[in-house]
């Protein structure tokens, strides 16, 4: 007699609530809620192969309600993943164990993005939905043909992020990612319709969804709903009917057990209201059984699709760029040809026009990037002529149009790295960075290789005012763990530094770049010394009296400011700091001779002090910002905030 | 005859088109696509008197849409505003004029919120519309009765925060608040279907509003749509549809003329469009004046209004919390006596604990203080018990249940802030400052009185893993210029933040609270110790070797290791370190004298190192985060992460 569906989701229940239990920690309310749907999900539709978590044309699979970490660790437990031992579940939440508080991407097997922060999970599906439609249009569906299935919750549905990813998959199209709203009317502080009672159906219709509203407990009619998601033409979302907790006996369908650890007493009434009786922590043999199965059951379509790989004329390229995530072998001869030609012929112009310049060369030679920008296109400098917009029906193109959405496109860009194949770039102003935060710290952390352009990165920005002129920016983003932060002084910097960001494997860029004109600066082209963090541009005539430490568009106002200390016979240095975290992991011995030992440190940038005392020390001279900007023309902002050669060559003299 | 209102709005439209092409900078498209809209609002709906900028009863206008700054600044010169000159619209985007590039509340009369970063107008008004709710429900419709009107474009509708900012008025049903969407279907990249097809309508209705289509060049039409939202039980929105550049001759309708500055023959032909023959920079007579009719219109109102303050017997409580925005005159009574029994009795317990036990003495002290949570209420500690729910219909609850939407919670506080007459704070979790973080910098830059609680400030989290466990929000958000950042360490410490974040008039606060106990550390309550940001703690036994310096949770720590630094015979002292920004406030003298001149200087704190070399030099020693955190019980991470009493100690001796 096959093992019933409804054990097989009990299973789920009973580690779930047993783990919480343990942990003292946690939430069983949404895993055992849920546990029916995840169950008719992985058991029938999903597309996977529990011993090949890295097959590159799996479905992929995001619990964006991070917190029910529990529901997919023990999804992955019992299909099989091997790594996802019983142990590691008992050891839910403790230290060293592969079952953390919230799914983490590359910490466990199986898990395709880190989720916890609410609604990104959702966000970030829509990247990976994007990233698929994409490569199946560039490779063909004998490679490419999978979905995204989504678990999102209340808190998801109310982040705004949840706005700006439904809108956009609804104008996209992106027939293939599919929303399961775990829809129980409950959130921590009670249930949900305390602080919500916007109708979700209507909403997501209103974005472009299909949508429909189905008993979360009913294993025939979730299977329907389901298979109706794989055959419409956009986004589909199921709101599944559920009791929070569905199994927990007493607390069943209560919104306080949402984050609640369940009593002893409570555990031995649900265990015995769903009739289990093995030990805690086991499994019987014909349920782990029929777990095991589903975890086999993609065995055979990858295998399949190994053999189409093999075989198809696309089977090399394909290897290269989606499976292993390699750049192409002349992935920056253009560059270097093109820095080569910035030394030699010194262009002056702004540095998102040197960025627009690098991406010239790049473009062509690196199909998988992808661009875009958040409807600041002609700003950012981010489109090169002949990427094509990318849009339904065929998804070739390789610009995106994500509109007025930062947020949701910097956590698409996350979405799309991970699923990996594409390497997406994208724009916005840097102000703006402050919108996507959150999901430019989720790609750190989960190490996505992805970059954000940021135009407009200082006062120079002028006209704007205040609410568009970064001044802390910089400085906060350098706070960020994992992040490459680089501000580059002219066309040379700027393309060394795309360079360098797009040979990170493991981390995501920041490019800082300048609405306005700068001097070109840089003289040599024999190495990467972006790549350096930072580097003496231009030696002293004598002895060091003076370092200047600048980036960006300040670089050129430090070679001012020399020539004004030379003049006085203060021989003076200047170092260029286009990027501090590469610099911190330079040798001791370079840092030490870079930082210098002349008796002035002076350090320029037109942005706050914070944190260039490791470059000027406690008592250094730092000019720049003190507080927010103001609107005028940029040239005269520099000069009322004394951001000037002057100023800087004055504050070395005193 | 009197002036058609046609030639009223042409008015708007000249000035706008001719300011934008003096500064060569600006938007011109949706001044003139909304002008007749704005005529209509201004004409006969707006409550306002020109001549009383401040008049506490006034409606509020909110340009969302800020990039259409010369819309607002169009209307506040024409109805009479005296600062706004023809001078300062002939200087618009000039340094130091009135007219800066998106507007800025404080700075020009009649500006009621800095707009520009988008959605966030939108959001801040929900925040007014709560405030005018409370305080009519408290003070009665004699002296509060406005309504909050508010312009938005298709880009404030895709930025996330509206998501949550209309679903939260929904909920709230705040009748009062009425959005007037440009409805032009053209964003900078060109028309908005190249990023948006979703429909607003359907949108808005399924978040609990009532909406109205109207074509926005007829005035009849809109004079009814606007009379219609005044009728509901909802908050209303009317998608007015436009052309952008109305008037504009050629470029009438033309999606790139939204940021583009028109040709000087492009001006000439509009004006013969629009039949606009005065020089450029003035109004024919007869317009002006119908304008500035329009400007004394509210003044009656007013009169009466004011008559009723001074006659009702909540009048002058009114003018003490409303008007005037001053702290009751015993506001800290029950504070100072609990602070002074904490250093009697020494309460170990968390410190978002400690908060909420400050929280205790004032909110029954402060009857404008108006609290909430993004859904965290029991973990934020932000509840006092009898404060009520803030809901529909009476709105006299002081509890806002804001749900999962902190962006929205932060700027809806902003608008509390700036609308005046309540206090507003709020919690969540300080790795989700990254979600409100364009909020909060907004707040700081418009000096608006709000307290963000956040707690769960550290890897002291715990098990929730680094998704929840802030490692770097500490150092970003002091980043942030005018925004104080407090990371208390006990109960007397806790509450003397509170206090001070109270005392601030121009400049909001942040909280930083543990999740985990602490021990007491403070031996004193003769004066408030956190206003002067950092003190010493604990002196030297003996003439000082190192000096430790921590925040928060780490004060303990640092006196644990004092303890052993003593014992080896090195005499050391330990300054706490509440809050950076109010000790760059103090006297030279004084912050050498709290640095002092021990050789050895350490600094601990459960974040990164960003910025402490201002206290430890170039060279000193840091004991801290060098990454993200972990998932697992926060005795083990502290330990994992080498954060100990210890390692302080270990840390000094080197």
């Amino acid at each position: 007699m096959p093992v019933s569906p409804i054990k097989m989701a009990d299973a789920i229940r009973v580690l779930s609530m047993e783990a919480v239990h343990k942990a003292k920690s946690g939430h069983q309310g949404m895993p055992m809620g849920m546990a029916d749907v995840a169950t008719v999900l992985f058991g029938k539709f999903l597309k996977f192969d529990a011993s090949k978590p890295d097959w590159a044309d799996r479905d992929r699979f995001v619990l964006s309600a991070g917190h029910g970490s529990m529901l997919l660790y023990s999804l992955l437990h019992l299909t099989g993943y091997k790594a996802v031992t019983m142990k590691e579940i008992e050891n839910f939440r403790q230290w060293g164990s592969l079952t953390p508080g919230h799914p983490e991407v590359h910490h466990t097997p199986g898990v395709e993005t880190t989720t916890g922060p609410l609604g990104q999970g959702l966000a970030t599906s829509v990247g990976m939905a994007m990233a698929e439609a994409h490569l199946a249009a560039v490779y063909g569906k004998d490679l490419v043909d999978h979905r995204t299935w989504v678990i999102a919750g209340d808190g998801c549905l109310m982040e705004g992020v949840s706005h700006e990813a439904i809108s956009l998959a609804g104008r996209l199209k992106l027939s293939k990612l599919t929303v399961l709203f775990d829809d129980n009317n409950t959130t921590i502080d009670g249930v949900a319709t305390i602080a919500e009672t916007g109708d979700q159906v209507a909403r997501f219709k209103a974005a472009g969804w299909a949508v429909k509203v189905v008993d979360g407990h009913d294993h025939g009619k979730i299977a329907a709903a389901l298979r109706w998601a794989t055959k419409q033409d956009r986004p589909t979302m199921i709101a599944c009917k559920t009791l929070i907790s569905k199994g927990a006996g007493p607390k069943e369908g209560d919104p306080h057990s949402h984050g609640y650890t369940l009593f002893d007493s409570e555990i031995v009434a649900a265990r015995a209201a769903m009739g289990w009786d093995a030990a805690p922590f086991t499994v019987p043999d014909d349920i782990a059984k029929a777990w095991k199965s589903v975890g086999r059951r993609g065995a055979r379509v990858r295998k399949g699709w190994e053999a189409a790989v093999a075989a198809s004329d696309k089977g090399a390229e394909f290897t290269r760029a989606v499976v292993k995530g390699q750049l192409p072998a002349d992935a920056f001869a253009k560059l270097e040809a093109h820095i080569a030609s910035a030394v030699e012929n010194k262009p002056v112009n702004a540095t998102r026009v040197h960025s627009g310049s690098a991406l010239d060369q790049l473009i062509p030679a690196i199909p998988e990037m992808i661009g875009g920008s958040a409807d600041l296109t002609g700003s950012n400098n981010t489109l090169v002529k002949g990427m094509g917009a990318y849009d339904a029906p065929d998804y070739a193109g390789r610009y995106v149009h994500y509109g007025v959405r930062e947020f949701g496109m910097a956590a698409a860009m996350n979405g799309m790295a991970l699923h990996g194949g594409v390497i997406p770039y994208s724009g916005t102003f840097l102000a703006f960075a402050d919108y996507s935060r959150a999901a430019i710290r989720l790609g750190a952390l989960m190490q996505a290789k992805v970059i954000h352009v940021m135009t407009h990165d200082s006062i120079g920005l002028g006209e704007d005012g205040p609410t568009h002129q970064p001044v802390e920016q910089v400085a906060s983003l350098r706070a960020i763990p994992n992040l490459l932060v680089f501000r580059p002084a002219d066309a040379v910097e700027a393309a060394e530094a795309w360079q360098v960001a797009l040979q990170q494997n493991t981390t995501p860029s920041v490019m800082c770049l300048s609405r306005q004109k700068t001097p070109h600066v840089r003289t040599s082209a024999s190495e990467n010394l972006v790549a350096k963090g930072a580097y003496e541009l231009i030696a002293a005539d004598g002895e060091a009296a003076v370092t200047i430490f600048a980036t960006g568009t300040e670089v050129g106002l430090a070679v001012a400011a020399r020539e004004i200390l030379q003049s006085q016979g203060k021989p003076t240095r200047v170092v260029s700091v286009p990027c501090w975290e590469l610099f911190d992991q330079q040798p001791a011995a370079y840092r030490k001779a870079v930082i210098g030992d002349a008796p002035v440190r002076v350090a320029v940038e037109a942005g706050i002090r914070q944190g260039w005392e490791r470059f000027i020390g406690e008592d250094g001279k730092f000019v720049g910002m003190t507080g927010f900007g103001a609107s005028a023309p940029f040239e005269r902002l520099y000069k009322e905030f004394g951001i000037t050669a002057e100023a800087v060559a004055q504050a070395a003299a005193e």
